[in-house]
């Protein structure tokens, strides 16, 4: 039966049915969690009166599209949910046509829904582009851009704001409190009829413009002011979370034929008491007991980013003027108990790495020391703000990049694999990596002492305890971990310095291991004088290979007129790598020591 | 006599002082003009009140920084203005203490005051960031990211809103038509005393909260009402050229002590009456005759930019469709023929270079393709929307790069530097370039049949005009210009090829001229094919060395075992690169075919 077909005690029980699929299968396999059981209803009212194969369905960052995808033909497929070889997290194209757009960066819905209403106008077609964006989402300014085109070419487009008073972590800002206010103030629109009344009785007669102006007047009582400022008509709030109510508000706002933005109260974990309410904890989540909600352990080392939290804490008690800044990663990337600690010193501004960036160029030019602490893939969103506002300026910011390398199970929109190409070609800027836990900690007091902007990347999970002894940070010395009796030469970036000494403890050759330290300044001493003991050279890098690790080192070798040397580049291949687990995802791209040893030989 | 000593009468004189010392130089050396006409008034007014060696003096893109780089000492140098070793178009701290920052490009402003405002309440000191942005720099989203944070925190920032009612080119978007509305409803200030006392006499009893949400609909009378609601305070609209109003309002501002955001209208071009209100031509001007406002004109050659416009015009009366988007440099890039032409087809989307891309990505979801026509600076600000919504997609949006290389007077953050850099990793893009008019006329052809993305770039100024004919363009495959009798190639890339021409045809030895015409895909049969005859190689490229044209061909070399070739990179070194003529800054490069023959022998 279609869902256009059922009655609401049916949609009902559908959500249940939903719900029930998506504990059951995420508490077995992980996966995001409470912003998909929040959404239910709402997907179920999309569904219901717009058509996800005709109208553009466009979930934002889509953590929250496992509904849309159970109602889509994959309720079976679903089991291997962020598997690899199996459905993405995110929505994807390719594993069906009712999804629109490939999504996990947050806040481009808005402009895809420009996009395809301009698209859908010039086509002369009935259809409708449809929204869905959590108050998370709202702080980018994307969103913003995009509201200003709408509210002016005022198209049809219908935006489902999804409230449910968080971000990942927590509300955050202007936007945050005034959406909020709008929550509590809902039973005030009574107060309309009589002001209403009023307006009437004290209109000075014959002005048309002031009965305009009048009229908008009336729109301080309806809550979605803001909207209404920027031309968006505005409904709600309303219980996201009643079926009968969403469908009758989504029919309205369709038939209003222009850009709408319904604003729904829900609850995130909606439907599984023990994660109803809670924020960060219950974002994305490995498997766990649905019982009692305990978590299933496992025995795992130190991962790099509580590594780095703790070394940061550290240098943030020695020094005052260390500050820093997360985009709404607080406890992904480490610094929560920062923020807790040194509240006017740490600071989540939301989902807004554009402004995090600059804004902490200014700290910087004050003589504060910036520690900007962001995943490798959403640093991309501040590109521009990395070359004008800080790399011009030549200010000491340090960019701590978690997550570079194969990130797993997310995929291909947040994999780590480019900081490198984009950013060592900027002038001022310091690229460097350590290898394990104890250069991390070296690596930040090493920062702290630099006078230019640098980057440094660590991966997602655990590094690798090595056994190698580490000379204290210079800047633009490699380091040799040891001589080889080969002609044979490994360098080691980062994370890639244990993949390379893994290679190596796997071939039968003494193979001399560097690790590289440094991508800028690179150390061409070093490599000059190790060009003349060894002339085979194998570079283990978690990045793209297109101006990469092995890319900078060509530079120096031709630079320096060296033709003796063959480089071989243990990087990634010129394409997006998928989500799975992230050694299977390795092994899918031969990256693994017990496969690059036999390349190597 | 310092300015804070200076009477009404002497303010007003100095103002006149400033007006015809800019209308004199510029008029003699061009450079921004309108902009920075308008906002005399209101720099006379922030240094009257404030102090710009000790308060942060933010200036929004900082085109409009004329009068205050006047009234810090450098009334003498002013001469110099964007000339090659001269003052800076833009604010340059090395030049002053007091410029705060370097900018060039819009919408950072209040990021750096909210950076500022945090270190200075950390180091417990009195001074006050005070911005000053203009109507068009408000529709980026990172001015929405920052007023989020700052409407937050609520420390004490003077944001001047100098609303000339237009972006460079005119007002575009909601914001912008809200602006508007605020600016000619300022007569019903009045009205709030009415709206006072009903609200007072039907306010239910014993409820502070509904008092307190009667409070906030006041603000509905008050013009600023989208900021109220972002948490920030707001004054006016006042006249921004009555020096005696803006400084009673900034002083009030000043001792508010949070943030404010002081409306000010003025009138750009203020003081040149042929220049007053007119928008766009005014904005950035070459010498012109003070009497009457008629351009010196130069015999030029027609710009890449004509020539492109005119082959988009060709493609879009050809193919239905053919859509485009600037953001905010319509004539500039030169679609705003299109725009008249086509207006359903090609938009000026405002300074929100995230959202044009985002949404044009959906076009091309939808069947259309997409021109994103673009200055290469600017298309760093929408760099993780190519990634993540073009190239994860694989949509064929074509990025036509306007401004890519030395762009000249505007300097370090305006070079068209980086885009072959931050570009060339991408998976799924495609970039080539032309070498002359008759290639960028048939390379717009060959970008509407590719299916992938792909990013073509061109000179400011005109192509040279070559002797070598062309042959059609296939989807990476390079054209041999030449043949040669030495062991020398020379590889050029866009406007890199006519400058190998003309180096070769200073030389004495017989060499072969390649065009590259794509970095990516990139001919490595070619490359290989000719290493056979060749082993000295040279490239042309007017763009970055570091992960640049260069560096693509040395890893096809490393890729094929190539030993034997050397290659020689004739790319930007590792620096910003000044402001000043075109053919000076090159020749401080280096980079003339005069000077690069030398080399060469």
């Amino acid at each position: 039966m279609e869902i256009k077909d059922k009655s609401l005690k049916e949609l009902e029980t559908l959500s249940q049915e939903i719900r029930d699929r998506i504990i059951d299968v995420v508490s077995r396999k992980g996966g995001h969690f409470s912003s998909t059981l929040g959404a239910v209803e709402l997907t179920l009212g999309m569904h219901y009166v717009f058509d996800a194969y005709s109208d553009p369905f466009i979930f934002d960052v889509s953590h929250q599209c496992y509904p849309h995808k159970l109602l889509t033909g994959r309720w079976e497929e679903f089991e291997s949910i962020r598997q690899f070889g199996g459905l993405s997290g995110f929505t994807k194209p390719n594993e069906s046509s009712a999804d629109y757009f490939v999504a996990g960066h947050s806040s481009t819905s808005i402009s895809l829904a420009v996009g395809a209403a301009k698209a859908i106008a010039l086509k002369k077609e009935n259809r409708v582009p449809v929204v869905m964006i959590g108050d998370g989402s709202m702080t980018a300014g994307m969103v913003y851009e995009a509201l200003n085109e709408l509210g002016d070419i005022k198209l049809p487009v219908v935006i489902i704001l999804n409230d449910n008073e968080m971000s990942i972590a927590k509300p955050i800002g202007a936007i945050s409190k005034y959406l909020s206010k709008i929550l509590a103030g809902k039973y005030y629109q009574g107060f309309k009829g009589k002001v209403d009344k009023f307006i009437k009785n004290n209109m000075p007669e014959g002005t048309t413009y002031i009965a305009k102006r009048m009229e908008e007047a009336l729109k301080l009582i309806t809550p979605g002011i803001l909207f209404e400022e920027m031309g968006i008509d505005y409904i709600g709030p309303i219980d996201g979370h009643d079926i009968d109510e969403i469908i009758d508000t989504l029919q309205i706002a369709k038939a209003m034929n222009k850009p709408v933005i319904v604003h729904a109260r829900t609850v995130k974990g909606k439907g599984y008491k023990i994660a109803e309410g809670q924020h960060e904890h219950w974002h994305g989540v490995g498997p766990f007991n649905v019982e009692d909600g305990a978590f299933v352990k496992k025995e795992a080392p130190k991962a790099a980013t509580a590594v780095f939290a703790d070394a940061l804490s550290s240098l943030a008690c020695k020094y005052d003027n260390v500050v820093g800044v997360t985009a709404a990663m607080p406890s992904g990337t480490g610094i929560n108990k920062l923020m807790d600690k040194f509240p006017d010193r740490f600071w989540d501004v939301a989902i807004a790495e554009q402004h995090a960036i600059t804004s902490m160029a200014a700290m910087a030019k004050e003589g504060f020391k910036p520690f900007i602490t962001i995943y490798s893939t959403f640093l991309q969103r501040g590109f521009d703000q990395i070359i004008h506002d800080v790399c011009i300026m030549n200010l000491p910011v340090v960019f701590a990049m978690d997550r570079a390398g194969i990130v797993g199970n997310d995929g291909e929109t947040h994999q780590g694999a480019f900081d490198i190409s984009f950013l060592r070609f900027i002038p001022n800027m310091i690229l460097f990596a350590p290898r394990d836990n104890k250069t991390l900690v070296e690596g930040l007091e090493f920062a702290y002492t630099l006078t230019s902007p640098c980057a440094i990347r660590y991966p997602r999970g655990a590094f690798k305890e090595l056994e190698y002894d580490s000379t204290a940070f210079t800047l633009g010395k490699a380091e040799l971990l040891k001589d080889g009796s080969s002609n044979k030469l490994f360098i080691g970036y980062g994370a890639g310095v244990s993949r390379a000494i893994d290679t190596e403890s796997l071939h039968n050759d003494d193979i001399a291991i560097l690790d590289l330290r440094f991508v800028k300044p690179i150390d061409k001493d070093t490599l000059v004088e190790l060009s003349k003991k060894y002339d085979d050279w194998y570079v283990f890098s978690d990045s793209q290979k297109q101006s990469g690790v092995a890319s900078a080192i060509l530079e120096v070798l031709n630079d320096e007129k060296i033709k003796n040397v063959q480089v071989t580049s243990f990087e990634y291949r010129d394409n997006f790598i998928e989500h799975g687990d992230t050694k299977i995802i390795e092994e899918s791209l031969e990256l693994l020591p017990e496969q690059l040893v036999l390349k190597v030989k």
